[in-house]
């Protein structure tokens, strides 16, 4: 499948590697390629062992994808996703990955939008023609892409999103693709509070923790 | 032991009612004794059960309570708390399963505090002679006082507070006395932001799975 990820950090590159790896035509969107490529050298490293992936202006990139994962800093997707462009991201699935992290007042980060807002609210509403889909924000990246190596696979994974259509085909993806096995449904497009607001419990048991390679299981 | 258990609602009940039926001499306060009485009827139905339970003014159960439960509605605590009277709670243990719930936008809530502050940290630094352990806010009443009735007990439950001493005498005795297995310490009491935060998710969760009998499981 023709794949747009927008957002060329740890997240980004382990997820654009990962959907690479599995034979999809990936293009990652930057800001600028150039300044990335020149001054970025994780990202240099990176990209000399994921020759398949194309690095492209996020319009170029958003234009490519039939299916688009916003993996930009949450606090940055407002004004990514402006560079892409509605009309490039218009009728397609944007899965929304990104939390609204706020580090001006240091660790652990506040969220720059909470409560009685969230930044997947915000996408949405910025792109009326698209369907947005809240999922993998609750992981690290490396959880992201092998499930499997937390506690065999066996936790949940949150999505919401206005578009039920849209949702399932978001999760069977990460069925097929990456192994998912367990999704709680939370709702519309409003349930992106509840699970941006998680990032700080998130933050919190990641040092109780010792690992960002932590899930939680939904159990009853 | 002689406790506290301040508030009247279904946590307030369940909590002291489990207590009571432990053999603790349990005190449960409330603003006023006689109102309550005469206007509330689940409460004067739970109270015909429970004649082991003494009903007093907020101060004159904090003065009798060597440890301290705070379950009164979250946005309405800090006010509770002051007719509790910081003398009376000083040096003491006071067990935080607040949630500051905003029901004033409709459902589902939103919180009075988040983010960059929180009632558990408004409450220590109201009470600053008291050790305030943040405990129990992220499960349902059923399940505070029986956790194994989900999955076997086999689940977590979230603690902070500034104190090591108090928070080791919470957690020890939830396991004694209710059976709690499994406890994560997230740290000091600013890490009740987070634990507060997750309350719009446990809130989608309980409409996910269906049922408030459930927890989750932090798995690696």
């Amino acid at each position: 499948m023709d794949i747009a990820v927008l957002g060329t950090g740890m997240a980004g590159r382990t997820l654009s590697g990962a959907l690479a790896d599995l034979g999809h035509e990936v293009a990652v969107g930057t800001r600028d390629v150039e300044h990335l490529q020149q001054t970025n050298t994780d990202f240099a490293h990176w990209q000399q062992q994921h020759t398949a992936v194309r690095v492209l202006p996020f319009a170029d990139a958003a234009a490519h994808g039939l299916l688009v994962f916003n993996v930009t800093a949450g606090a940055a997707s407002l004004a990514a996703l402006e560079q892409a462009g509605a009309d490039n991201l218009a009728g397609k699935v944007l899965v929304d990955v990104g939390n609204p992290l706020d580090f001006s007042s240091g660790m652990p980060p506040a969220l720059t939008v909470a409560n009685t807002d969230s930044l997947g609210e915000q996408i949405q509403r910025a792109l009326p023609e698209t369907k947005v889909v809240k999922a993998l924000n609750t992981v690290n990246a490396g959880v992201m892409v092998a499930p499997a190596k937390v506690a065999g696979g066996d936790h949940d994974l949150f999505v919401c999103g206005n578009d039920n259509a849209a949702k399932t085909f978001v999760t069977s993806s990460l069925q097929e693709w990456f192994g998912w096995q367990r999704f709680v449904d939370l709702g519309d497009i409003s349930a992106a509070r509840a699970m941006e607001m998680y990032l700080p419990l998130w933050l919190r048991l990641m040092n109780a923790v010792g690992t960002p390679m932590f899930s939680v299981k939904v159990v009853r």
